[in-house]
C-alpha cells in the first residue's frame, strides 16, 4: 500500500494505492455511509464488503454507462440519501468506473451544497485518470459533461486487486491513458512501458503498483497547477479532442473511449510530424507501443467517418475564435499547445493519414 | 455607489451598493450573457436594460416562488444556456429576490462545471441576506435547500432604486434580516436603526445606501471567516431555527421569511431570558423595534401551531445527537451558540411564551 500524500488545497487529500484495501476504505468513512456501486463489480466485491462490517442496506448498486450518465441518475442518488435521512456529516462512496465515479461525485458535491465523498475507481481508466482531479459531472441534453461540478474527494482508494475481473478489453483500452501520461510528460516513464509491456498486459501486481501510482502522480501534479482547468491542465487532452470526435462520428458504439484516444494520440502525432512540430520516430515508437498493447492503430477504418469527424472536430467546444486548441508532441515526454494550424491544413493531413 | 473591497479568497469579489448601476452592470458582463429575471420586477427594469445596450434576446423571464424553488427550474435554465450555445467563458446573471437568486446561481455553479454569475438582488432580503456568501440551491424531495453549492459570485451589483417598487409588506419582511445583524453583532447598529426606524420606514436613499451597505459588510465578514457554513457562520441562524418550523408548522402560506424570522427572534429571545441568559430589557428592545417596523410581534397567534412548531424544531437538521443547537442573545449585539438544554425546557419556554 502506497499513499500518494497531500498536495497544497484544495488537492489535499490522498490517494492510496495497494491491495485489498477494504479496511481502509471503512476507516475513511462517516457514521452515515451509502455506499454506490457499479453492478459490473458488485458480485465480485460484495463479500469483502459485507466482512468488513458494512452493511447490505448501506449498498446501493446502479446500473451504469455512457448513454445512462445523465441528471436522472443523480437524482436517484440524491434521492437515495434523503430517503436514509443523510445530513451534512454522511458520506458516499463511489465504487465503479470513471462514468460511477462522475455520478456519485456529482451527488455528492451538490447534496445540502456538498457532502464528504470517497472515490473507489475500479477500472484502469478511472483509476489513472477519471478519479484524479475531481471533475465530476453528467451528460446534460445530448451533450457530454454538460453540468457537474469540480469538487475534491475526501481520498481515492485504488484496490488492484480489482482489475482482475476487468475484461482484457476494458483494461487495454484502460492503458491509452497510460501511455498519454508518458507521451505528454514522463519520456522515463515511456520507456519503462516499452520495457514492461508483457508483464503489464499479464496484469503483474507488482508492475500495477508502479504503473497506476505514477501515473496519479503525474495526474496529481498536473491537476494542482490548474484546478479549474483553465491551463496546463489541457496537456491531458493530448488525443483526446480527435477522440471525442471518433467517438462521436461513430456514434459511441465502435470504440471504448480509450480506443479512440488511441486512435486520437495517433491523429495528433501525425499532425505533428506533417507541420514539422516532431520526428517520424515519435510517431512509430507511439504507433508501436499502442500496437503492442493490442490497443486499434489501424486509422484506416476511419476513412468512411473522416468528412464527420472533421466536421465535429471544428465545431468542438476547443475551438476558440475559429481557431482549434489542439495538444501535439514535440517528443515523447513533451507536448504544446497548439492554435495556429489551420482548419484546412488539419483536415488535408487527417485525410491523408487516414487515406495512406 | 459604493464598493465593498474584496476580502480574502474565495470572498474576493466585489460587492457594489448604490443608484443607477445598469451600465456597471454591463461593464462587468462577458461577451455571451443571459440575464435571468424575475418577471415581478421585469416590467419595472425592462427599459433601463434595453436602453444600455443588452439586447431582448438576452433576456429570460422566469417566474418564481418558494414553492417553485426546484430543480425542474433549474434544468429549464441550464437549457436556456444549451439553446444558446453558452461556453464556459459566459456570464449569468440574476436580476430579483432570493429565491432566484439562488436557483440562478446553482444553475450558474453546475453549468460546464461553473461559469461566471453576477447577482443584482431587488428585493431588501436577498440584498441584505440571500445574495452574500454564496449558498445557492433549490427545494428537493419536499426539503428546503436539500441541494445545492456554495459558489461565489463575480460581483453583487445592489441597485437600491429597485426598492421602490418593492410592496411594503415584503420590504418590511426583509427589515427582519437587517434587525438581525444589530443583534448579532453590531449594538450600535442597532441603536442607529433605533433612532432612523422612520426614515428607513419612508425608504429614504441616503439612509438605505447606510443601511443596505452596513449589513453587506457584517455578512460578508461573518461568511469570509466561515465559507462552508460550519462554525461561526451559525450566529447568522439567529432566530432562523425558530422561522423554520413556524414556516413548516404554517405550511408556509400564513408568513413571508422575513415575518417568520421576526417571531423567531422573539421565541429565541424568550427562551434566553427564562434561562437567565440575557436581560429583559434586551428582549423588550427587539420586540420594540420589530414593532416599530411593523413586523408580527403576536406570538399568541401561533397556539394553534405550538405542538406542531415543537415537533418539528426537534427533527430539525440542526439536531445533533438529540441536542437541538440555538442561537440565543446575550446582550444586542452578541448571541451564543448553546446545545445544552434539553427538548422539555425548550418546549416549555415556548408554551409558556406563547399562552401568556
Amino acid at each position: 500500500m502506497y499513499t500518494i500524500s497531500a498536495a497544497k488545497a484544495p488537492n489535499n487529500y490522498p490517494i492510496i494505492v495497494g491491495t485489498d484495501l477494504w479496511s481502509t476504505l471503512k476507516d475513511a468513512c462517516s457514521r452515515q455511509t451509502l455506499l454506490v456501486i457499479d453492478r459490473n463489480v458488485y458480485h465480485y466485491i460484495v463479500d469483502s464488503l459485507l466482512d468488513n462490517h458494512f452493511l447490505l442496506d448501506q449498498i446501493y448498486v446502479l446500473t451504469v454507462d455512457e448513454n445512462h450518465k445523465n441528471l436522472q441518475v443523480v437524482i436517484h442518488i440524491l434521492e437515495e440519501l434523503v430517503t436514509r435521512r443523510h445530513d451534512r456529516s454522511s458520506c458516499l462512496v463511489s465504487i465503479g468506473g470513471g462514468v460511477l465515479n462522475d455520478l456519485v461525485g456529482f451527488a455528492a458535491s451538490i447534496y445540502q451544497r456538498g457532502i464528504s465523498w470517497i472515490t473507489m475507481p475500479t477500472t484502469l481508466l478511472a483509476q489513472v485518470d477519471a478519479a484524479i482531479g475531481g471533475k465530476t459531472g453528467c451528460n446534460f441534453a445530448g451533450l457530454k459533461n454538460q453540468i457537474g461540478c469540480f469538487y475534491q474527494p475526501k481520498s481515492v482508494i485504488i484496490d488492484l486487486q480489482v482489475l482482475a475481473y476487468l475484461p482484457d478489453r476494458e483494461y487495454i483500452a484502460g492503458l491509452a491513458e497510460v501511455v498519454k501520461y508518458g507521451v505528454v510528460k514522463d519520456t522515463e516513464f515511456f520507456a519503462w512501458l516499452e520495457r514492461n509491456t508483457q508483464a503489464i498486459l499479464l496484469r503483474d501486481k507488482a508492475v500495477l503498483q508502479t504503473m497506476v501510482q505514477h501515473c496519479c502522480t503525474l495526474k496529481r501534479s498536473i491537476v494542482a497547477e490548474d484546478v479549474m482547468d483553465c491551463g496546463v491542465r489541457m496537456i491531458l487532452n493530448f488525443g483526446h479532442t480527435f477522440a471525442h470526435a471518433i467517438e462521436s462520428a461513430t456514434k459511441f458504439v465502435h470504440y471504448l473511449h480509450g480506443e479512440a484516444v488511441s486512435l486520437g494520440m495517433l491523429l495528433a502525432s501525425k499532425i505533428a510530424v506533417d507541420v514539422g512540430m516532431t520526428t517520424k520516430n515519435t510517431f512509430s515508437r507511439l504507433l508501436r507501443l499502442l500496437d503492442r498493447f493490442g490497443l486499434p492503430v489501424n486509422i484506416e477504418v476511419l476513412l468512411p467517418f473522416v468528412d464527420s469527424i472533421c466536421e465535429i472536430l471544428l465545431t468542438d467546444k476547443k475551438v476558440y475564435d475559429g481557431k482549434l486548441v489542439l495538444v501535439l508532441p514535440q517528443s515523447i515526454g513533451k507536448v504544446k499547445v497548439v492554435d495556429s494550424l489551420s482548419p484546412e491544413l488539419i483536415r488535408d493531413c487527417i485525410k491523408n493519414y487516414v487515406s495512406l
